[in-house]
């Protein structure tokens, strides 16, 4: 899969939104859409997706548009979404519970396998029918059972220690919830949750949107 | 604030990730940098950076960089981040109580004024000192207090419903967690959380450093 690919980080980040979209046109049961049509619904311009789909083949013909159920099956593929990703949570606080109890992730094949945590009081409990096990185990538990991604829910002061036992135990994604940069080997992936990234551009749209309205009342 | 500007979207979402980088040099006491030695931090190209910066104004000199305080504060005037935000969570479930627990935000002025939940078991309990109240009295309790920002951390069922009545009470930006499009009316700014395709991107990752090592090994 993906042998001759080389697409850029700019284009991954996209592939994520536009599959959702497309399931959703699915969904609905729209069968195919324009890039033009699929520009008003995603909010990128007709010629970013051409360009975008144009990286990996193209998938559509000149005036018919594109088919929407071979373009989402065509990204799934692309982004490896066609197989099963087993994946432990470190930290079983009320973030890495939130994760836990979130089946859509278990339904579009990433399954959480174990909660990991220091807490002897939660150690030995179920989170939606998933043990949580004592994090002294983690590092063995892990080679033992090929798991691919790994889930930090901790500190930011304990998360680099935490990704460090997961990379010695194989895994090679990291899910980091912690707000602090990994260092990790560069055949490891980290993919950082900053929240409060969008918080900050709801601050930016809340106050232009208070100008408009006040430019309005003038 | 803000009244001549119109900055496109994309580098609005940009600038919070500019931000965090300089707060991160400020901290190691870094006072100036080049857009070359930011772009090798922060992984865009030093182009895309000076002409982002150019958009507001640029901050830079010629062959002396960007001072970094000058420019950490300028965006954060630009976000509107020298102000307080009030907010209130809808749904007391894991997530929710997740984000009531993170005292980041509260020490960067977005303030978690209340929770809101439908569930007699947890209405009138406490949450990191913050109530739980009764989700019935969200319209009325939003409207008396001036709450800014509403967080919806509901099942993707009920959120429209919440986002309704989130919008009937005055709020101006609603940062979702559920996974669903919300319709608003145009002066309310809406940022949704899809953790969901950073996972996605992962596993693209993870897949093509599978393909690295094995043509490795060949």
């Amino acid at each position: 899969m993906n042998d001759e690919l080389k697409i850029s980080n700019a284009v991954i980040k996209r592939l994520p939104r536009y599959r959702r979209y497309l399931n959703e046109l699915r969904r609905k049961g729209v069968s195919k859409i324009s890039s033009r049509e699929f520009s008003e619904l995603i909010g990128y311009t007709a010629s970013q997706i051409r360009q975008d789909f144009n990286n990996f083949g193209g998938f559509g013909q000149q005036g018919y548009g594109y088919n929407v159920d071979d373009l989402y099956s065509e990204i799934s593929n692309i982004l490896g979404l066609d197989r099963e990703y087993k994946m432990v949570i470190v930290g079983a606080g009320n973030l890495g519970q939130a994760i836990a109890n979130h089946n859509y992730y278990h339904r579009s094949g990433f399954v959480v396998d174990s909660l990991f945590d220091v807490n002897p009081k939660i150690i030995g409990l179920k989170i939606n029918d998933i043990n949580v096990r004592d994090y002294e185990q983690m590092s063995e538990y892990i080679g033992n059972h090929k798991v691919d991604i790994g889930i930090i829910c901790t500190t930011k002061e304990v998360a680099q220690e935490v990704a460090d036992k997961m990379v010695k135990g194989g895994i090679r994604g990291i899910w980091n919830f912690a707000p602090v940069d990994l260092c990790v080997p560069q055949w490891v992936s980290v993919e950082n949750v900053q929240l409060s990234e969008g918080l900050h551009s709801l601050a930016y749209y809340i106050n232009q949107n208070a100008d408009s309205l006040e430019e309005n009342e003038k």
